[in-house]
């Protein structure tokens, strides 16, 4: 069809020197904004002797404004309820939204997103799926929830703007996904790459081949994953669909922070939006070379409600900045975000991601879908175990391609089929056992 | 706050017999349309001798036009899928939500809904949420579910609509949704009236007192009771708020058929965008006069994606025509609906409505939220007892309640608290056992 291939041109292609202009500007105008508007800020700030004025270019930004965490902003929600004193006071009429995330204690995370953030947000979302390959003629069914997460509301959002047919069917019987897919003939679905790799099991334990299927692309998010070249491979090969993954987290929701474009080379961050940093893990204001692992700080340049000003939610990841044959010139993130920082193991001096451990495991495509860490202590030291679903004859091959990948060797134990949970919603990989 | 009475004052509050000339002009449209356009219809019209130009006034349609029924759409959806030769052509680029409803044999009915018609219902819900009393600077929380059924999707397409602040948290545990009216200050809790009673019994638990909260509003619907008056009565006296009922099946959502008034003296029957007709159950193209009951059958005067002309759900009400204080000059249905003809259990001579054996328990404020209704085979005849939680000393009265009721004498057995499943969605009243 005779679609435009951007959704909106001027600002997808910019001279990213043009762009660094406008990003710098709207940096200023946040930090201004925050410090005389938002007690958090004007208190951490004070603590930390950082002035908004410090900032005359990007390079201040990361070496001077300190950052703020998760714990931070659940102390301060506890304390100011019921949004925080990073939110700004907004009448009922000015909310659009307000969602939520699980807290550590139990207690979620509340979120209220002003009428002008949400407008915005949508059209992130659109242009972002857009960047995704989705177009006004897809069929787009969602297998993320609908209820006090963002989840499947931003994608919602999105498709509404673009004009895509909607399905949001949500969380249910896979079966259920997999016939209403045959039935309607989706072109698109949306779900976290987990659960894409569980439908692809219950589909060839129903007979079903997905590559048959009109599903042509795949939006996939919600959780670390989706970028790893060895769980993309699973997913394209299976459903013989492109796979685009997005990435945000809870705080910075619902603006998208980056997707995926067609063309597979990472998921580009829209900095104009959001501006995202890989910065080195042991000092958040220090740079590190592009290309170089670090953590991520995220900085909402234009939400108003509840902005995230140089927030690190604790994930690593590493940049590349070189051109992105699709046209679009902003950095991207060449396997997305590899996982949480807190997540990380430390396992006889080697740093494990779990999302390592899948990497490995997606290179034996003989092995199903579920996988489970188990880690102990032994004395001073932590030990892991892996437990996947298979022929036990394939152990060796799996304890060899976690050498590989880990750089250690890690006793590998291969189960029947079906004794592993199976995930429907975000996956959980490690139990702790310390 | 100065907020207009109406949401759209020249069309709630036109003369009636205006109204009616408008009504008929969009009857013949719609005959017009399907019977070019659409084969089912076609068929249908054809083999009963029908033709659209048999209809000059409101009574030839009331009297000519035959019905269609749930499982002619089913038959039909079955060999027309996905969407039924009822439904017109739509490409994809024109749709813009996909719904379902669970079917009979498993097999879900599926809804496909223009973008026209999707702009349209979310008009009609946003002026029956103004009806109810909601207003742009109400917190909405909502406790429908958002999935395949259209359930919560046309409360959020009002609320958006009407700009009111939308807390879209489904369905949970019922102890989050009480801390989270608290902790957020929602103003109107949107759910089924079975929820809503199943909630006063949680908060109860919990040491809430509702009548404290900051609700003021309830939208209730989904399922038939929240006009009952007794069911209504312990929803407002246990949450300090007006509760309105609001109409619709799957079929004719996302329209919305019927909503209260702040004046409580039924639902309103916007009849400009589904003519509603009150009819004999025996023939359903024979008028009844008004106040009588009878067979409900509806009609979309505006949709273009799956209009359903004279369709009877085999619901059972009566209407009223009688000017209502509120000014709007919409006929209304006193009691809402008052349950499903196929429901309609025949005890000795006897027509019971579960409903009814609910206004009858709902009398009897000592008793728990919950009850069943049991139904046997003795000999040729059915029997029927309740099921209902409290102390046994009350059944004597619960039994002169139903009498009073349902005329004819019902055996009780009175549970202790807990016995009986609790109710979070749709209510499960009948166990039948014959």
């Amino acid at each position: 069809m005779g679609f435009p291939r951007f959704w909106d041109e001027e600002r997808e292609t910019l001279d990213p020197a043009k762009r660094d202009a406008l990003i710098l500007e709207r940096m200023q105008h946040q930090l201004r904004f925050v410090y005389s508007e938002l007690p958090f800020y004007r208190r951490h700030y004070d603590a930390h002797g950082f002035h908004p004025d410090q900032v005359r270019s990007i390079e201040d930004f990361t070496t001077r404004v300190p950052v703020i965490t998760k714990k931070m902003l659940v102390a301060d929600q506890k304390e100011h309820p019921p949004f925080g004193s990073y939110a700004r006071d907004l009448a009922p009429g000015e909310i659009a939204r307000i969602h939520g995330s699980s807290g550590t204690s139990g207690v979620p995370t509340m979120y209220a997103v002003s009428k002008t953030d949400w407008e915005r947000a949508g059209e992130v979302h659109a242009m972002a799926q857009w960047c995704a390959g989705v177009r006004p003629d897809d069929i787009v069914q969602v297998g993320f929830p609908f209820g006090l997460f963002f989840g499947g509301w931003g994608v919602v959002q999105g498709l509404e703007r673009i004009g895509a047919t909607l399905f949001p069917l949500g969380i249910t019987e896979s079966e259920k996904h997999l016939e209403l897919i045959a039935r309607l003939g989706s072109t698109v679905f949306s779900a976290t790459p987990s659960y894409c790799i569980h439908l692809l099991s219950v589909a060839e334990r129903m007979g079903i081949d997905l590559r048959a299927s009109t599903v042509r692309h795949l939006l996939v998010g919600g959780e670390p994953g989706g970028s790893l070249p060895g769980t993309r491979k699973i997913i394209e090969e299976g459903w013989g669909a492109i796979a685009a993954d997005a990435g945000s987290t809870s705080e910075m929701y619902p603006f998208q922070t980056s997707v995926d474009c067609e063309a597979g080379t990472g998921t580009h961050l829209y900095t104009d939006e959001v501006f995202t940093e890989v910065v080195s893990a042991e000092d958040l204001n220090a740079p590190i070379p592009v290309g170089e692992r670090g953590a991520v700080v995220y900085t909402h340049l234009w939400r108003d409600s509840q902005p995230m000003i140089r927030f690190a939610p604790g994930d690593e990841t590493y940049l590349a900045t070189d051109p992105c044959p699709c046209g679009r010139t902003y950095p991207r993130l060449p396997e997305g975000i590899l996982g949480r920082l807190d997540d990380m193991l430390v396992i006889r001096g080697a740093n494990v991601f779990p999302s390592a451990v899948e990497t490995a495991l997606r290179s034996i495509p003989e092995l199903g879908p579920e996988f489970r860490i188990r880690v102990r202590r032994n004395g001073a030291l932590d030990e892991m175990t892996v437990e996947a679903e298979g022929d036990p004859a394939l152990a060796p091959r799996t304890e060899e391609a976690l050498k590989r990948v880990l750089g250690i060797r890690v006793p590998v134990t291969l189960l029947p089929e079906g004794t592993l949970p199976e995930t429907t919603f975000k996956a959980k990989r490690v139990v702790d056992e310390r």
